[in-house]
């Protein structure tokens, strides 16, 4: 019998999903039995499980047959924190929509922070006409912390895009045009160059707060920070006070330690600061459908999954 | 005897001309005598004159055994209204520099209207939080009208980046990965589709207020326009009223019919308007001498200059 498929993700993109789902397994050839409410399933027969952690699972306790939780989410440490059966993998979510979004925005902001266009934008420039244009991109060093999924791939197109991109993870990689290094020292090369910085971590016990003030301290003089990843990832009465101290230029958020960011934050009007309200990417129901299919096909086959969670390292 | 080369560009660049010019022949292996200062020299006896309309030089007369005249400037338009001699070669100034800073300019201004940044700067984001995330670049349509060395490069780059770019030029050209259309019906096509509109055209009195009421008209809603060309390929009146009724979302230009652009002109301030002042990219010393040296070469050696200016054509 083909293989029952639960989606308990947010309410609000349940018809979205209804129909990606069910064309891509069309188009894939997978045959599937796709519910998705949780009321009209028995909890024992579902082997996929669809999840988010906005949607309405949060018992795992009656899924006793699952053969995988398929995260609608790239982040994952806030499912880590729930009751999950040990033995199901659980599966992060990687598809084209959510790295392509993710790219668009990490290339456009670190091409605003390179250009400085902020400067123009209030329309008050009152400088001298055809001077102060700035270096060229394959003059500018940029840092991208983190090399997952995203990290390489906007690492990579920010190089197609002449920067001179150093990279950093934990474990050492290799990115075509991009100088990778790991390690404490690693890091501490690729802050002291980083004239714009752009965070794609994970959040893990070892990253929170990576960005402290002693390593801001190393981020040479002007630099700009672009915070994709997670907002624990930074020190924020550090971040506050070099860019209040003039130390750093600008730093762009789209991620927080409680979001919405809430009224009254010290970010919220920072002349230094952009808020962006989490929507750097997203996962998109079209090409996260085909996401979601692929990874039931390699169930089925008993293959194994792509982009199982590591749930000691946390992601 | 080598050639002499005589510089008559803007004052303040003459120490990094000097510098460059000198380091670039001598890289390359061509013997030149490089004279830095008019008063200095027998202009019968100058065989190259690197010239910019802000230089020292404003009557050819003297110099009646120029093997060329090199433009500083890719835009000659203004260059044409003097009193050239007519036997001689002008030379339009492609260079690398030049070329990777519009190219950064143009993916920076038009990465900034897909994501619409703009909304987010001014620090006053009051919307609903994780919504609201642009289209994929992939499913963006931008239109480049222009394809000479700054809009091919500017074209594909753009394409590079994921866009669904549309090019137009007046002869047909092929550029990989770009749609090239010509003629009024291919610019027809072409403004009908672009989001996000590009100026790159030279400017001549087929392109003057070429951007005009009609053509605006043929717009998508709410497109934007980046002008890196030429002020007067726009028709200012129709850009300020399809801004003002809302028919188009924003307007970037560097570029305008009197530069710097006057105080008090409706441009500045305006809400949906960013000036910026000329400088989208420049003539760098460092890689524009590279290409001098390049040319002077090729003269040298009998063989034809490059990017010669066609008077009649006016670029």
């Amino acid at each position: 019998m083909a293989p029952l498929v639960l989606y308990a993700g947010k309410p609000a993109d349940r018809a979205a999903y209804e129909r990606h789902i069910a064309r891509a397994a069309r188009e894939a050839g997978v045959e599937i039995r796709l519910c998705m409410d949780l009321a009209e399933v028995d909890p024992a027969e579902v082997d996929y499980l669809v999840f988010a952690g906005s949607g309405p699972v949060s018992d795992f306790a009656p899924f006793t047959n699952l053969k995988a939780i398929l995260s609608l989410w790239a982040g994952v440490e806030n499912i880590l924190k729930l009751p999950l059966p040990a033995d199901v993998p659980l599966v992060r979510m990687v598809e084209d929509g959510l790295t392509l979004g993710m790219i668009d925005y990490v290339v456009g902001h670190v091409m605003r922070h390179h250009l400085d266009i902020d400067q123009y934008i209030e329309g008050n420039f009152a400088g001298e006409w055809g001077v102060g244009y700035p270096p060229l991109a394959r003059d500018r060093h940029v840092g991208v912390l983190g090399l997952g999924t995203l990290g390489t791939a906007c690492a990579e197109r920010l190089a197609a895009n002449d920067f001179r991109v150093s990279g950093w993870s934990r474990s050492e990689k290799s990115v075509p045009g991009v100088r990778c290094l790991a390690g404490e020292e690693g890091l501490e090369r690729v802050l002291a160059e980083a004239e714009i910085l752009v965070l794609l971590l994970p959040l893990t016990p070892d990253t929170t707060r990576l960005l402290d003030a002693h390593r801001i301290a190393m981020l040479p003089q002007g630099a700009c920070i672009v915070n994709a990843g997670r907002g624990p990832l930074i020190d924020h009465d550090a971040l506050l006070a070099a860019l209040d101290a003039g130390r750093l230029r600008h730093a762009t958020m789209d991620v927080f330690d409680i979001e919405p960011l809430p009224a009254g934050h010290r970010y919220w009007g920072h002349p230094r600061v952009t808020v962006t309200p989490h929507i750097a990417s997203a996962t998109r129901p079209e090409t996260a459908s085909e996401s979601l299919v692929r990874q039931i096909a390699r169930g089925e086959r008993g293959e194994p999954f792509t982009n199982v969670v590591d749930r000691a390292l946390g992601y």
